[in-house]
């Protein structure tokens, strides 16, 4: 049996990995980190604390999905209670990225800015669209709800950095996030990242490559938040026994 | 029959209008304007001349898909001599369509910025679909070939005050046209109007309304231009025998 | 405060009808019909009952999502204890669709295969498009989860007489719903209804207006199964005064 | 400059290899093939014949879009006069397809029922994502314009095979064509393939996976039939040397 101890409890992610734990067979919820007082009722042999060093010693693997300071403040004190972590907070800064890159060398770290399956698979389709496809242009368009903060999602970028690595374009080069006004003919290379925003969309990405005569669309759409719960488990269940290394959820599925 | 006479006849859509008025029942080209050299070949009974004032005699009604300065010598001369207007060039500035206003007060005038059938109902969908869903999050996303040089297109900017109109909104106050960085939650009353650019489109407007629970998304796409100079042909006609006024494509298609 | 009695309350709207009325105003769960033992917890004021009479006594209205049998049963009892009733329970046969017409005569009854604002609109849009796109061919695709046992849904049924309806088509005589072989060309008329299945989808109708040269599609998405209890609960409390007869939810929402 | 044959030079597509040819580097139009008198006019050096083995002769290549039967004519005269030939024509039958393959042992014969680089990169696409998805439900809709006489295009039965290939299956065991009454719950192995008619839509296939939580939509579009008449003259280049064997498209492409 893992044990799992789960970081941003109260987060629209982390209650569903408390519910989901449940019905997970071989794993179980075995900590939880809160700061204040506990907002949601818990298994009363479920370790509930706030301070990381215990959370840290209490777990087999830990899952997080917080805030990136948060995130930053787990990753140090990881670096002296070493653990398996899955991490899928996104927005962290070159900072919290440098500090997770240094950790995963004491510890087996998998990172991913979305831990769907479909997704996973998707970098990869576009990849070698964007590889195949020479001369086709790229637009990439995301939507998801309206409470969402930033723009465009983390997916939408790294889906962005696979078309371009396709063609061996740097995407910061190359990104554009709107268009208005006389801006004249499309180049060759640009490829725009539009985001939309509206309702309760969970999140639903297209990467379209347009040519003349003919055009491909791959789009993925999350239907539910228990696709990220679910990978995020599904990705922790297989970090438990790997060495130090930094992972990406593409490595867990073995695509 | 129906005296035709072309204004920009060597664009895109100008080529369209006079190979479909070969085929047109009861009207014929009679006239077309050209500045300079003759870059295509013609029906020799068809009058080709560089002066306004011949080129308005020549004709019953005219049909312009030209650009704005081309456009504004046009209502200038028309004033003098007036005929039966349908004009689908875009882009014109306030002046011009000032202009455009003040000439319809002496001949009839249609003016569109889209000549199909199809955009013209779906303008009035999304009038009462904005109206009647109260409180639906508005999204707008557009797509036409990479040779466009302006954004977003004027259907859209048509169908975005559509949607704006229902909710009594004033779109200059509400439009948005892209999104990056850490913009905060969506506000109420924004509509983002997003342009893509790729391959040949001839032109793809979306108009989402998204809510908790459902979304509507009202989908029009062109997939020739001939439906553009066929519109116009049809307005044409129906515009033969009107008194002075400026009329749109909706009072044509008596929707 | 309005008495509500949920009868199908152990199906899947059902369910979210017990749930959803929490939170509704002016509006409170006083009744469910129970076949048998209670599978699910609810609050001790509420009256769980097996007789058809003593459920129909205890509420000011009625919201049933159950199925066409037990609907029938309902519709029976109703005849002599009237309450005003909000009938939700697609695949009712002609038997039963006579028997609920007859009922409406001595109490308000509100009949929908789908509750919610959007379908609802979306089938005044599509009446009208059919109606103004004289010619366009028609087709219809619905998607929903892999558990939905009969097809197409009565959504894509209701939108598909809406579309014919536009035409002065019967859509029993013109309806289509697989293609395979060699069927030689269009009809004219034809409307295909076409059924996809797969995941969780909780429901997706698109009816498309094709013609030369320009498309339209029109979609309604709903995103979680809610949209079908809140639009029941607003519809019920909408009912619960008006006269005997039989209404659709577009008179509920007076679109 | 490679010589090549046009066989089907009265159809849609090969009336566009007629003109697509003319600015074409390194290839250039030698002869047509023609039953009856000629409906068209072309340039007075090309050879038009409708004797089959002075058309075999006169060219390097022979590029053919022409209907089963005339189809079976050519393969059988090419035996005697071996030619690398491009075959486009769709609804070959088994016999003609045995004629076809027995054919490749003496010439280099490309078949496929689609000449278009996206739709050959939508079909690698489809069988990984088929295999990586275990457990994802597979519908496949196509839509093509109204006077298209069979159902489903060849090009969505090939696309089925991709997609039941990548899960050990036989398409011809899991297809179906078609939903309506009361089916029951989908079937694991389904694979629905659904044919859509309308307007002049060139040809437009989407490929689902669906799962709960989440789904996936591979959309190949063509825009205009150009993208077709330009793949088989693409192919026809690259096929000009090879090896006598049966190839695809595919391997032209060398995805």
């Amino acid at each position: 049996m893992i044990k799992v101890g789960v970081y941003g409890a109260s987060g629209r992610v982390g209650k569903l990995l408390l519910e989901d734990l449940k019905s997970t067979p071989d794993m179980s919820l075995s900590c939880v980190y809160v700061r204040g007082t506990l907002d949601f009722s818990i298994d009363p042999s479920v370790l509930v604390t706030s301070d990381l060093k215990s959370f840290l010693s209490a777990s087999d693997i830990i899952i997080d999905f917080s805030l990136p300071d948060a995130c930053e403040a787990l990753l140090e004190q990881a670096t002296k209670t070493p653990k398996p972590l899955v991490i899928g907070t996104t927005g962290l800064n070159t900072h919290q990225l440098n500090l997770l890159k240094d950790a995963s060398q004491i510890m087996p770290i998998l990172y991913a800015t979305n831990m769907s399956l479909g997704v996973a698979l998707l970098n990869k389709l576009v990849y070698q669209a964007s590889a195949a496809l020479e001369g086709f242009d790229i637009e990439i368009v995301e939507m998801h709800h309206k409470h969402k903060k930033d723009a465009p999602s983390g997916t939408a970028l790294t889906l962005s950095e696979s078309a371009a690595n396709g063609r061996g374009l740097n995407i910061e080069d190359v990104r554009v996030s709107g268009r208005d006004g006389n801006i004249g003919e499309r180049s060759k290379d640009e490829i725009s990242v539009m985001a939309l925003r509206g309702g309760d969309i969970v999140g639903r990405h297209t990467v379209g490559f347009y040519n003349d005569g003919e055009f491909i669309e791959l789009n993925h759409t999350a239907t539910s938040r228990s696709t990220f719960s679910k990978g995020a488990i599904r990705a922790g269940k297989w970090l438990s026994d790997k060495e130090a290394g930094l992972y990406s959820i593409s490595d867990c599925l073995e695509l």
